[in-house]
């Protein structure tokens, strides 16, 4: 049997090794355009920095072979071409026309043909982005012109188009590996659209200006400009000094082949497969980045660029080429992010994307420690977790700690159950490891479905941060009143400062002080983290006052955001 | 409504916060014999370590306020009531018989009644267990007096029975923080019965021993010693020196309350409750400790005495109580344990269990980085998955690695997934979180499911670590020849000590150098973690050689078992 790939990064070489284990008598040649083949590709942005010295690292294995066309060849048997281009695909005949870096052009017989095409970084229709210093992360030879730069001391200062994830590494890869002065401009109205929610999108961008990185969102890139080599970026609200500008506005796949070859491929891109992730031509299989696949939340195709994904969906084509059957399913969209000091992380729907999607959807927020709060080493996590209202479905699950092991934890115990389409309940009782030096007796997962499910029944009524900060910014006109359920202690420094505007009451005092709380002012109970707020509100509940809100994840959150009135 | 709750510990808070939250109007009252209320008793062995200095911060709330009687009454608003005995049930009048600190008996009116009556330590039948100096983690009364006598200075050498996690949570706390010489005594064949794989087990009492705690297993304790003070524990095998001695074999369920009212319990222990935690008396609700719940794999009664699971059932028990409607499905049986500098982890069943519960069950190891190979911060993990052959349904996951977060963000994800009753496909393609510094783009977690697929499809002929070294224990018998798949500076060592056991044939070169593998010895296939072995398997299938065994996780996991020939 032949079997031809195209394409050497991440799921061709996978897929290519996989159906020699399953099928050693396959004959299996790849072709890729580039040089380099096998790497990979997310530790780019850790090449860059200097974490990764030397860009080989990346394309080692785990026991420091370099996985180049010699080692395919004896450790695992089978072809590499690289510097040879696809040009076309004769699906009738079965073969496919290659062009080897001699120019030569010649046909390869396939039985079976894999599309591990991958995707391309999405052009900006601006002037100025062919200069010199003007860089997009495409791939790993992309990626050692960026580091030569850098690490040649001519960058002072740098501009990231594009906050996602790629644009946010590599902020971080300027500025803190190499004190290079960095901005990220991006024209959505947020950092990592799509993927965190607003109050976490501000928390993040929060620490990126704590760490010096200059964030401008809401803000058109219109021409990078300078004299033979990039001096600056001008934006529709003003200029960026540039030694160095960073393109990372997303990618599109590269579906041309598949296309011209009279594959089904999505309107907006991305060939279509099969659970078995075949094409509409049973004997093409696709994967990896050119690929569009089952959002398992909402039903519908999506584009998932993850070199995790590639990987998994390589094993089942391999085994499928190989004859034998396995399938994947479908993505959930989870991702992790470091971002200087903090991890990011989410999987599921964010709420706009769940409004977006049609869910009447709910999110909050728990901000609760790692571990135990008695035992020394911890950190707070913060989550915000996303549910329907009625079914009590969760679709999403985003959060941030600076524990990145601990974070990813939470988030993976969420992934891991959505395809099975878990409700709070499921959550609530999920039983999670538990140990003080690991986790809370009730950890911060089942937490943030309770406190989903308290919401969704009725009995808490929150305010999100951003509405939060809104009311406080206008608070003479609001008419509100923050009452604040802490100790005196925690509590001081902001009644001292806004008596107008902030009052303590201990949540122990409630209901004998209820007299206390105005009729006539909108009640914001807040407290460090949120449980004593949420009791308050319980309280006053009970004396019959429904009107209030309550801040969940209280001061705790705020200050993640940014906000802390006792400190401006 | 009158809502009484005996037991004041975990679940019994827990359900009287959670009951006035839905329905403040209640009455709860909550009595529990002790003084001290409302502590996290997983925390006891860093109380003894002095990780957590003062007793009272196993009290305190996150926001530092001790749960005591006053707390409870002016911030939850129930009544506690300490020193205060269950005497009996009458479930026609509704009432329950309780004895105060005065001696007083009062009978109190209930509508609903909660128990949460939790456990007590299983008591030993041996002599010199009254003896001064001999103790049981009972509760924070005990530990308080442990802790009295080892930090008096006057301990040198302590004695644990039993090695289950708190039996090792208090070695570790004795060895490490308080330099005392410590021996654990089990009459079991290894140390967590039941949760681990024997070759996991070997690995953590190789490390107990590599910190200078003594192991003996399958021995048993025969009697305790001394004059007037504990001296010394007898063993079937030895005399063990011993100014300490902590008993700490297990408990056993607080049922005989519910038992002398007529309420079914199990016939091993255990109050039987339904999914929404109702006893056979509707009106009588039971949880934590004293109860027997489905375990979710084997769909039979388990008994399960974890902190965790009594927060969660609390809060099931408090929204039925209130009125409202929700329920706890079971348990999976998730745990994780510090053992001085490696957490061990499970969830479901561990091997030796699934055998026994008739599952026609495998299991297999693999060893991975945490994070990406090419990212600075780095640890291993190893995993053991077990599997049933036929349907590929996970049964269980455990392992251990330096790292606790990271190794819990492998377990809950599977602990999260089981009572989906997931198959390896399911594993195969979990979507967990990707970026090179929290884990590799095939985590290892989606390793371990392929690992055991390639096992269960007939690819990969597996021996544990256990056979290996039994094996080579008798090599000379056994004809055993073992093949180094890696390069030849790994070999070499284990070259040139035992040529005639060990041969050197890297991965890469062995389809031309088949004819080196002698046909009539008992092949062992190895590598540094088990990738190279496997493909070298691969390859002799391939070329017909069908009898040759690959050693999964490789030097990588004999090494933590304590195997090292090269070292000896």
């Amino acid at each position: 049997m032949n079997v031809v790939v195209i394409g050497g990064v991440a799921l061709g070489p996978k897929v290519a090794c996989r159906v020699k284990r399953v099928n050693p008598k396959a004959q299996v040649t790849l072709v890729d355009a580039g040089t380099l083949i096998s790497y990979g590709g997310c530790g780019i942005p850790y090449y860059v920095s200097g974490d990764v010295a030397d860009h080989t690292q990346l394309q080692e294995t785990s026991f420091h072979m370099v996985r180049n066309v010699d080692f395919f060849r004896d450790c695992k048997d089978f072809t590499v071409r690289t510097q040879t281009r696809a040009l076309a695909i004769d699906r009738k005949a079965k073969t496919v026309r290659i062009q080897g870096p001699d120019g030569q052009e010649e046909d390869l017989p396939y039985d079976k043909l894999v599309l591990a095409t991958g995707s391309s970084p999405r052009l900006l229709p601006i002037p100025g982005r062919e200069l010199p210093g003007v860089f997009s992360v495409s791939n790993l030879e992309a990626a050692i012109h960026i580091k030569q730069a850098v690490s040649s001391g001519q960058v002072q200062t740098a501009v990231i188009v594009g906050a996602g994830f790629i644009g946010l590494e590599m902020a971080e890869a300027l500025a803190d590996m190499w004190g290079i002065e960095t901005a990220v401009v991006e024209v959505m109205d947020q950092v990592l659209p799509g993927f965190l929610s607003p109050t976490l999108a501000g928390i993040a961008e929060h620490h990126l200006k704590e760490k010096g990185v200059a964030v401008y969102t809401s803000e058109k890139v219109l021409a990078i400009e300078g004299n033979g080599r990039v001096s600056r970026v001008r934006t529709d609200k003003r200029e960026l000094s540039a030694d160095l500008v960073i393109l990372a506005v997303g990618v599109t796949p590269n579906d041309e082949l598949a296309r011209q070859a009279g594959i089904t491929c999505h309107e907006r891109g991305g060939i279509i497969v099969s659970k078995t992730m075949q094409t509409s031509d049973p004997s093409i299989y696709a994967g990896g980045d050119c690929v569009v696949v089952e959002n398992l939340i909402t039903g519908k195709p999506g584009y998932y660029p993850l070199g995790s994904l590639a990987n998994r969906q390589g094993r089942v084509i391999g085994t499928n080429v190989a004859g034998g059957r396995a399938t994947f399913d479908g993505a959930v969209g989870t991702f992790i992010l470091k971002l200087f000091d903090f991890a990011f992380a989410g999987t599921g729907l964010s709420l706009p994307v769940a409004l977006r999607e049609g869910f009447d959807a709910i999110s909050t927020q728990v901000v609760q420690f790692d571990h135990a709060h008695f035992f020394p080493k911890k950190d707070l996590v913060t989550l915000e977790i996303v549910a329907e209202r009625g079914s009590g479905r969760i679709l999403g699950l985003q959060g941030v700690c600076a524990n990145g092991d601990s974070l990813k934890a939470r988030i993976d115990a969420v992934a891991a159950m959505l395809k099975f389409r878990p409700t709070l309940a499921d959550l609530s009782n999920a039983e999670v490891a538990y140990s003080p030096p690991y986790a809370a007796a009730m950890d911060v997962l089942n937490a943030a479905a309770n406190a989903a499910d308290n919401i969704l029944a009725g009995r808490c009524e929150p305010i999100s941060p951003e509405e939060f900060m809104k009311l406080w910014n206008n608070r003479a006109t609001e008419d509100i009143l923050c009452i604040d359920c802490r100790e005196w202690g925690n509590a001081a420094p902001y009644v001292e400062r806004y008596p107008e505007f902030w009052k303590n009451i201990p949540q122990g005092q409630l209901r004998h002080r209820l007299h206390e709380v105005p009729q006539d002012k909108k009640i914001l109970l807040i407290c460090n983290t949120g449980g004593r707020s949420y009791e308050a509100q319980c309280i006053l509940k009970a004396a019959g006052r429904n009107d209030t809100l309550d801040v969940p994840g209280g001061m705790g959150l705020l200050r993640q955001c940014g906000f802390d009135p006792a400190q401006e």
